[in-house]
Parts: structure tokens; sequence; C-alpha cells
């Protein structure tokens, strides 16, 4: 299990090595006792704005982090899952400090959090904020489990009433599209364990079954059964992953 | 007809219910009278930069408007648009306010009324910052008629000599782009009522034809017929939409 | 070869014809002597934020142009490649002041450099920088060679073991990807002269011969002859370029 | 009487020989058609904070120029009134760009406005922006004349229930201050023409004559008859000026 | 005893009455449930700066609070002390909001614990910012008691070695100054309830007597018997307050 | 001599000690060889603003150090005495990083050289900046010798024609004010090793000899022969200061 000390010894070695950044460590991972005073630090600053400014910003995610914990049992497990599936990810405190995806993430999350508290306004500014800052527009209401990886992140969609299950990696310029003028659920579900390559877009109320892998580039339009690979413009099954939870093996090949 | 006293009580409800958000929605929407100033304020925050701050921006905005009104109906129209084809969208007041690719639109008017005017580095400024911000590309010189729709917005891409008359929706990563390297008018022409999927590209100067429909993920290298549905990489043609303005029904099944 | 006599030129008009600019093009260019000045200043505005400020990014900037003048040389060949091939570009300052593929490689170079040098975490710092403001994500790692033009540029992604030779073009929304959870050469090796269109994506350690042309749109599972043009989902082979170097043309039709 | 086209053409000229300032002169004056437009700029950019930014401050003065046209004819004689006393001043431009105390008083006049409009809450925060940033500390209820000189302006502080007559000067560190811990009428009423050197000090409900003269560093405690000269802690009537109004001729010899 | 209910009764009334204030009253008081709470909020606010931003003073700030407590109880006894002899302050959150005397007393009151917890370098820090942005110069290894009054306070000085005991009012401008370029005890010490008027200079290690008043513009070089008003340059004794403690009555005359 | 290496090893310390400073410590001394790289950082910082922003002012000052290095020697006799004169200084870094005297002093001295370089309007840019955010007002025009100490800062006042010798020391709202409203030479003439009190004020064009000491709160109306100790208001001779330089003992006794 991830441990804060653990982050905090990573973080350490670095501010001694790169003095010009010794003070955003200190200020941002050095000076704080747990990773949610730290990650409330670091994601205000992250999408600061003259409207609505980090230090404000920063009560928003505290409180939401007090009440209700297993925000941050999440965010380990995201953390987790970054470290363990992205190989460029040599430390823990990379993804933490660095990468965008992850950033827009725990974001997210605080946005879903203020959308069941009804604090939809709130919750829609914030998915402005990731989106501008971050290019990464996930629609508060919508639900995502635990150990999600989203790599390089620029060009994520999720819509309103999409579902994705736990461990889950999607690559960039992912989408998880409505179809339709009309209201109600017309988001995809996705299964647990699922990889999602990039660019790839899955249009409409459709379930991807676990395990199953969304080859890069694949344009979705019906459901795809567990276990499953599908490519393409559109998307036809041809085969199957060679693991169980392809999302934890990263293999883009088809 | 959308009214401003409607945006303004539905912004004064959220006002009430969200008090940390309460200066920016009067500051924003509840000080105005009109649109036309809401909007100039609202879009000068958005771009604001060291080089040229919100406060200078603004008034560049507001003499477009004064000198050119009809921006005002088509932004009214662009909106309508949003509000009427995106069910996400409870209110006209929500893409005003969070919509980047509501905001990116508005901006590139503006920066296509400079164009006009032979204030070219200034529109390529204005194109700079667009980009930068809002992470949407769209040349001062392309041609974009009323009641446009770019939804969720990342990635989009319209190039100097494209043409999109009225009525038309896309969804993010939509690139309108040129080929070769010689200038000239080298970018697609989109007819009225025409919807694109997301992250589909259409490349050269190619018409397509009213009523058509671009699926998802296309790669589109020759003239669409009017009413047709293309798909795929490169694109072919796969049948004809349901509806007579794809756009307004935003069906992105095939 | 590209004086900066002649970028001076360029840019005394502008500030001239709109004077609301003008100090930010006295500051940005017409104050410098030589192109590294104006370069490390622009640079350092793109990328200041509250962590690490303009002023001091910019001395991280002159020092690697210092150390490392062939930086600048290279510099310039990637504004010479984007002058030539871009038929938007009228000016050799358009990209200089206003692209942010431009802005984006630049800045990568430079993180590049600090990874060489073992400031890794700076380097890193770097890449989230150009990541958030810019939306493209170039490992500091990644070996990319000179005459590069990026057009557009919002959603690229290049990873740690990606090579880019010589004068190669790509379009925004491009992926040279790598495959699989292990440390390791796991990137694209793209030649001189390359062509990649929109949206292209690469996936894993394979060789893309010199002077080839990836279409929009295609995704790439194994390796490209030289002189082939590639496309599809999953690309496929269908015949050869008409240019010796697709790059320099930009001929995006197949 | 002073024309605005006079400070334009004064400021082309500042603008050309100083082009790092032409920005800056272009947006605070060039590219307004009336002082209200520039001095409105200006000012709000002067009291600038992130609690309410320049834009909407801006909103705030526009507004109480068009209600109340008389407060730009007393900033035009507050601004003839230091062109010619004040030597070191040869332009009208200058004041206007430069002087905190022409800032100040200006700004004061703003939150007097919206004092007597019952926006106390607005007009507080005024007045604490305006002695944070400017250090003048001056109550938006004191009534103030035109044709006021604040010559250096740091340390001014003037009362509640202060009244200061028409074509008054005074120098840095003035303070007309109140005595008492109780509520009511409790500062210094001072007459047309009165020259108040540095630092001196008025304290509680006193007249200062038509045409006096208060000395640097006195501490002025009882009522000073017209056309008399005070000095001295406490300060003791010493003679007469030798003008009728001495604020015009800012004689500081005793 | 001052409730802090109270402060948010008074304070809920103006966020209704000057909404373009809402968001920043809600921020700064309503938010909050505790004074420390909102005063580290709005201290950090004031004292931000590029080099060490408000989120990160404000841990500092909170820090402070959580280890020594009686730094909000004497707060509070500051705050009634302005509530009642400054007859301009009609309410609790008139100083709390917008006095900068206030603003600076307990801004050095942190500077002050820092200094005794061996933070030199911070405490100093601390003092540069209160300096420059309040234009309020006190020492952190002062020590001042509690019920402090700093009206206007441009130009406040205090060195290192004066103390101040509890019930003091200082006008601006006051120095409480050393003597002698040697280290050691060389500030004035104050005794309890002595009002200083606007101005007033203290030099040397000097005993200002329990309920002295020493009147505006005074230069005092000698110490000063308790109950004794002294005034003049240099300050002789001219009688007794009418006063026990003239500090709670700001009686300037003498 | 004062060296360079001196003041990094007292920072170092001073960075290890207190991480959250670490940062601003190291970008603006560790980072640097020199004290103009140093100084040319910390002076930019401190006059950043929206107008010209601090990477561009820094071009500036840099600018001037390399046209006129003897603006450095002058800056380090100015640390020097403060260093030396100071109790409560006990490292060269103190008042380097944290005095506001001594950084309005060396910005001073940058806008007297841009005014004998004719670039007058740049050069009353600065004089505004220094007065607005250090409340330090000293004409670009005015004359000022090496080794001068200003303590604590706040409202000094320092006029057109005044002329400071060398070795001076004065403390906080000092003026050397002007008579009249017509130009001319009207200020005074400060000679070397003068001694001037908190708060004194003198005006017009008198000569104050060399080794004199104005006592604080003096009002100086006439000139003050050499040597001689001044006192009240107006200013009498009452004696003789003990030392030849009074500027170097600092004693405020008369």
């Amino acid at each position: 299990m991830l441990e804060w000390s653990q982050i905090r010894e990573e973080v350490t070695k670095s501010a001694q090595q790169e003095p010009i950044l010794a003070s955003f460590l200190h200020a941002t991972i050095l000076n704080h006792d747990t990773l949610e005073a730290a990650l409330s630090f670091h994601l205000s600053n992250i999408l600061d704005s003259a409207t609505l400014p980090a230090i404000a910003i920063r009560e928003v995610i505290a409180d939401a982090y007090q009440q209700q914990p297993e925000l941050i049992t999440t965010c380990m497990q995201d953390l987790t899952a970054t470290y363990e599936r992205d190989p460029v990810c040599q430390c823990y405190s990379t993804p933490l400090l660095y990468f965008k995806g992850f950033h827009a993430l725990q974001s997210y999350r605080i946005s879903h959090y203020l959308w069941e508290q009804q604090r939809r306004q709130l919750a829609l500014f914030f998915q402005n904020r990731i989106s501008t800052v971050l290019s990464v527009d996930i629609h508060p209401a919508a639900k995502i489990g635990s150990g999600l990886l989203i790599d390089h992140a620029t060009g994520i969609v999720v819509g309103e009433t999409a579902v994705i299950e736990d461990d889950v990696s999607m690559l960039h310029s992912v989408t998880l599209g409505g179809t339709g003028n009309q209201t109600g659920d017309r988001h995809p579900k996705v299964g647990k364990g699922v990889l999602i390559g990039a660019g790839a877009k899955i249009l409409g109320n459709l379930t991807i079954g676990a395990g199953a892998k969304i080859a890069a580039g694949s344009v979705v339009l019906h459901p795809v059964a567990p276990h499953t690979t599908v490519a393409g413009v559109p998307a036809q099954p041809i085969g199957q992953p060679k693991q169980e939870q392809p999302a934890l093996w990263m293999d883009q090949s088809i």
C-alpha cells in the first residue's frame, strides 16, 4: 500500500537536486502531513483563476475530502494505477506533481462530489475549469470507479450518463460520447479492466464488457462483449486480449 | 426568441444558491443590461493575458459589437442552437458561462471581424489566444454562418479558406483542413445543417453538401453529396441521414 | 538563410499598424538583437506560472542557449520549415509570435537539453507546463531532429523513446505512442521527410521509413517502408507519395 | 480650457520615443476619445485586485462618470491645478499618467459618489484600496471641492466630516484629523485657496480661513483666521501670506 | 464579548446590498465558522505575492493560530479596541475587512510568532511584505500587548526592542525608533493606556508611563511620567490628560 | 570590501533553514554569479506591474548596469552603509532582500540613469512605480551620492533639483522639498556625512553643510552650517554633533 512517507522521500531528493523547484516541492508536498492536504493545495493552484482563486478553491476541495474520505482512498488507487501501468512513471510523485490526466481526474472527482451534493452550478464551474486548463471534459454527473489511468489526457470527453468501472485505462483523445438531442441515458458503460486506445470514440448507451480492449482510433457504435478486442471505423471484433484485464498491461497491439 | 431577461432570471437563482460564485455571476451577467455587455466582459476575462489584459481586450470586443451589431444576433443563434441541440444544456446561461466551444466560437467571430477590418496582426493575436487557452484553432479568415454548435471543442481546427454554412453542428476534434504547401482556396466548404462527428477530418477544397452527416472518426478526402452519410477512413457514403438537417438532431448512429 | 533583421523589419511594420500590440512586439522582438534573446523572452512568458515565473524560466532558457548554441540553429531551421511549408504563414515572425506548435517545439527542445543535463525534475516540470498550456505532450527524453513543422499542434503526444529525424511535418493530434507497461525502447522511429497527417497514431517501436506518408486518421501498428503511403485503421500501404520528401509538400491527398 | 486633444498630442510623442511604453500609452490614453474613458481605464488598473479586478471596477467608475458628469469637470480642474502649480509638471499627461496624488484624488471622488448613492460597503472597499495601494486615506464621506493639488501624497489622511473648499493645495503627509471617540462633526473645514505644507496636522472641527497658509510640520489645534500664516507645534499665527491664495503659489517659506 | 456570529450577521447584510462584493464577503467571512479561519484567509490575500502566494501564506498563519490560540484572543481585543475607540467604525466587520492598521497589526503578530519560533528569515519576509504592502514597519522582535488601535496606519515604524503594553492607541506616522548604530536595547517602552498622536516620534530606550498622552507631531527624546501630556519638538510636559487611559478616549486636544 | 560570495554564503544557510523560501532565495540570490544579476532580478520583481512586467523591466535594469558599471559599485557602498549603520542588520543579504529603503534607492538609481539618457518618460514611469509600490518619491533628476542609508523609508520625498553628497543617512518620512510654483533650482543640497532624523522636512534651495545633524521632526527653512545640529519647527541651531560624520553613528539624541 502506497504510503505518504514514500512520496515525501522521493520529493525530498528532488528538492535537493533542483533548488529552483524547492519551494514548489516544499509548498506542494513536503509541507503536508497527508495526501489530502497536498492534493487540495496542488489542484487548487492548477484550477486557479481570477474568478475563483486558488485559496478559495482549496476550501471547497478540503471540505470535500473531509466529508468524503473515500475520495482519498480512490485517489491513492488512481495513483498506484498510474505508477504500475505507465512505464515512464518511475516515482509515485511524478503523476501527482506533473501528469495532467491525474490532475483532471482528481478534479473531476471533486466536481462529481459537488454534483451529488446538488451544488450543480459550482460543479459546472469546475468542469469548465478542468476543460479549459487541462483540455479534459468530464461531465460532473458521470460515474467513474477507482484505479483509472488517463494517459496524456488531452482531448478526453466523458458524457453525463457515462459509467466507468474500476481499473480502466484510457489514452488521450478518448470519447465516451452521447447520441441524439434528447436527455436520458445516452452514454457508454465501460466495464472493469477495459483498455481504451488513443483517440477511440465510443458513442451511445453501449456496454463495453469487462476486460475488453478498444484499439486506438476505433469508433465504437455497438456493444462490445467482455474480453473482446475491437478495432476500426466502425469498430469490429477482431479477437481477444491476451490478458484478463488489458488495462493493467497497456498492450496497444491488436 | 431568446430574451436577455430570461438569462438573467436563470443566473439570479444560481447566484442565490451558490454564493461563492455570486460575484462572478453578478459581474459577468447580472450587472449588464445587454448580452453584448455581458459577453464582451466574459470573453475578455477568458482571453486575458499579461500581454493584452482583459480590460483592453474588452474595448476591442465592445467596439466590434457596436460597429457590427449582427455579431450579437449571430451569437444569440449560436446560443439557441447549443441550448436546443445539446441535451446536457438545461439553461441558456450554461453555454454562455461555461462551454468552451461557445467561448471559442464567439471569440473567433471577433477575430474574423478584425481580419475583415484589415487588423490582421490583432486577428492573429486573437487566434493564438483562442488556440492556447481553449485548444480551438479557427483561422480568422474562415467564414462561419450562424447557429453553429461546437460541442466539447478541444482540438477543433478550421483552416483559412474554409466556409461553414448556417446551422451546422460539430463535435470536438473535428478538422476542416487544407492540403498542399501553396496558398489559395484549399479548405472544405460545409453546407447547411451538416453534422460532423467527433474527430472527423475533412481535408482539401471539398464540398460537403447540405444535410450531410460525417460520422465520427471519418477522414473525408472527397466531396460529399447533400443528405448523404459518410463514414470510415477514408470515408465512403453509407446511406442517408434520417433527418433533413442532421445537425439539429445530433444522432451519431450510422 | 533567415536573418534576424528580416524578422525585425516585419515586426516593425506590425507595431506601427497595431499600436495596441506595440509594446508586446517591442518587448518580444524589437528590443532584442538576437533570436535567442527574443525567443527566451517569449517562451518564458508563454510558460509563466505562479510556481516558476517567467523571469526565472528565462534564466533557464538563456543558459541553455548559451551552453548549446545549436539549439538556435535548429530553431531557425524549424522556423524556416514552418514558413516554407505552411501556406498560411506569410511572415517568419508569424510562427515565432503566434503558432503554438512552434512554441511547444522550442520549449520541448529546452526540456530535452535539461534532461540530457540530468536535470530531470526540471525537465518534467517543463513537460507539464507545455502539456498544460499548449496541449502538446512531448517527453523530454524523445529525440527530435531539425526542420520539424508541427501544425495546429493540439493533442500531439510523443513518447519517451521516440525518435524523429530531420525535416518531418506533422499535423495536430498525432501520436507517437508506446505499447505495454514495461520500460525500454517502445516508441516509433520516424525517418527524414515523413509527413504525418492529422490525428494519425503510430504505436510501438516501429520504423517509419524516410519519405513515407501517413494519412490523416491512420492507426499505424506495423513498420512502414520508405517512400510508402499508408492509410486506414489499421493502416495499410496504399501507394507511394509523389514527392521524395512528402513533409515539404504537405499534400494530404492519398 | 484643457482639451483632450492636447493630452493626446503629448502622449503620441511619448509613445514614439519610448516604444516599451507604447501599448500602455495607447491603451490608457490614445485609444480613448474622452478623458472619462481614459481615466476609468487607468484608475481601474491602479486599483485592480484579485477581489475586484480592473475590468469590474471600470464599470463602477464609468457608471459614476455617466451619472455625474461634473466628476469629469472637477477632474479637469484638478489636472489644471496640478499642471499650473507643480513646476515639475511640464505636461498635462504627466499627473494623469504618473502622479499618485492625482490618482488617489480621482479615486476618492468615485468613492464619495458611491457613498452618496448609499453604496457604503463599496465606498469603504474603494477607501481601503486607495489607502493600501496609494497610501492616501480619505474617508468617502469627506467633502472636497475642485482644483485640489495633492503633491507626492504618501501619508495623506482626511477624516469623515472634513470639508475642503476649492483651490486648495496640500503636500504629502498632511492630516485633517478628528479628535475624540464619539461620532459627529469632528474634522477640519479648510477654506478656499489654503496652502497646507508637508506633514502639517490639523486636528478637530476647526475652520482654516480662506487664503491661510499652514507651514510644513505644523500641528494646528485651533482655528486659523483667513489670510493668516501659522507655524509650529502647536501652530501659532506668525504673519500673513504674500498672496491672496497661497495654494496657487506654493511658496513654502514663512 | 465579541461573537463571530455578530460579524457574520453584519456581513450577510452587506453581501445582500452589494452583490459585486458578495463573493469577496462570502469567501472572506461567511464561508468560515471561526474568526481564525476568516482572518488567515484575508491576511493571506493581503500579503499575497509572486514569491509566496496567498495559499502558502495561509498555511503559515493557520498553523500559528493553531499552535498559539491566544493570538486570536488578542485579535478580538484589538478588534474591540478599534470598534470602541474609532467613531468612524460602526461595525466590527469594518476594521476586519478594510482597515490597514488592523491588517498590519495582525500580520505583525504572525511575524512575531515566527520570530519567537526562531523562523527569523520568514519573519523578516513577513516584515518586508507588511512594510511594502501596508506601509507599516514593525520589527518582528518588538513586543506588543493586546487592545492596540493603529488608526490610518501609513508610516508607522516600531523598532526591534520596542515594547508596547496593553490598551494603547496610536495614529498614523508614529515612530517608536532607536538611536545609535550599536545593537542592544534602544527603543521605547510604552505603558498601558497611552495615546500617541499622529506623526509623533519617540526615539531611544525611553519609558512612556502608563496613561500618558503624546501630542501629535511631538518628538520625544526623554522619558515621560505616567499620566502626563507632552507636546512639541522636542516634547515638553504640558499637563495631564483628563482621563486615566487617554488611549480609550482619543482626545487629541492639549 | 563586500564580496558576492559572502552574500551567497549567508543566503545558503537561510535557504536550508526555511525551505518555504528556498526557491525565492535561489532564484533571487543563489542562481546568480554577480550582484548585478541578482539585483536586476529582485528589483524587477518588486516593480512588476501589468503594464510593464518584471521580465521586461529586467532588461532595462540589466542594460543600465552594463552601460554604467559604477551603478553596482555605488550599490555595494549603499549596502555596506546599511550594514554598518543599522544595528538591526546582521547580514548583508538582509537589506538586499528585505529593506524597502534599499530597494527604492537602487530603483531610483536606475530611473536617474534613464533620465540622463533622455529616456524621461520611462524614468517617470519608474518614479511612479517606486512611489506607488514603496512609498518613496525621489525625482529621477535628483543627484544622490554613494553610501546612502534610507531607513524604514515610507514617506521619503526628494525633489527634482535636490543634491545629496556621499555618506548621508536619512530616516523615513524625510522631505527634501521645493518651494514656489516656478521651475529652476529650488531643492536642498545636503553635504557629506549628514544625518537627517525621521520626519524632518528641508524646504527650498538650502545648503546643509557637511557633517550636520537635522533632528527628527525638524522643519528646516534656512541653510545649516557644517557640523551643526538643528532642531525644532522651524529648526534652530542647538549645538554640534559629537561626531565628524553623524550619518555613520545614527545618534538621534540632541
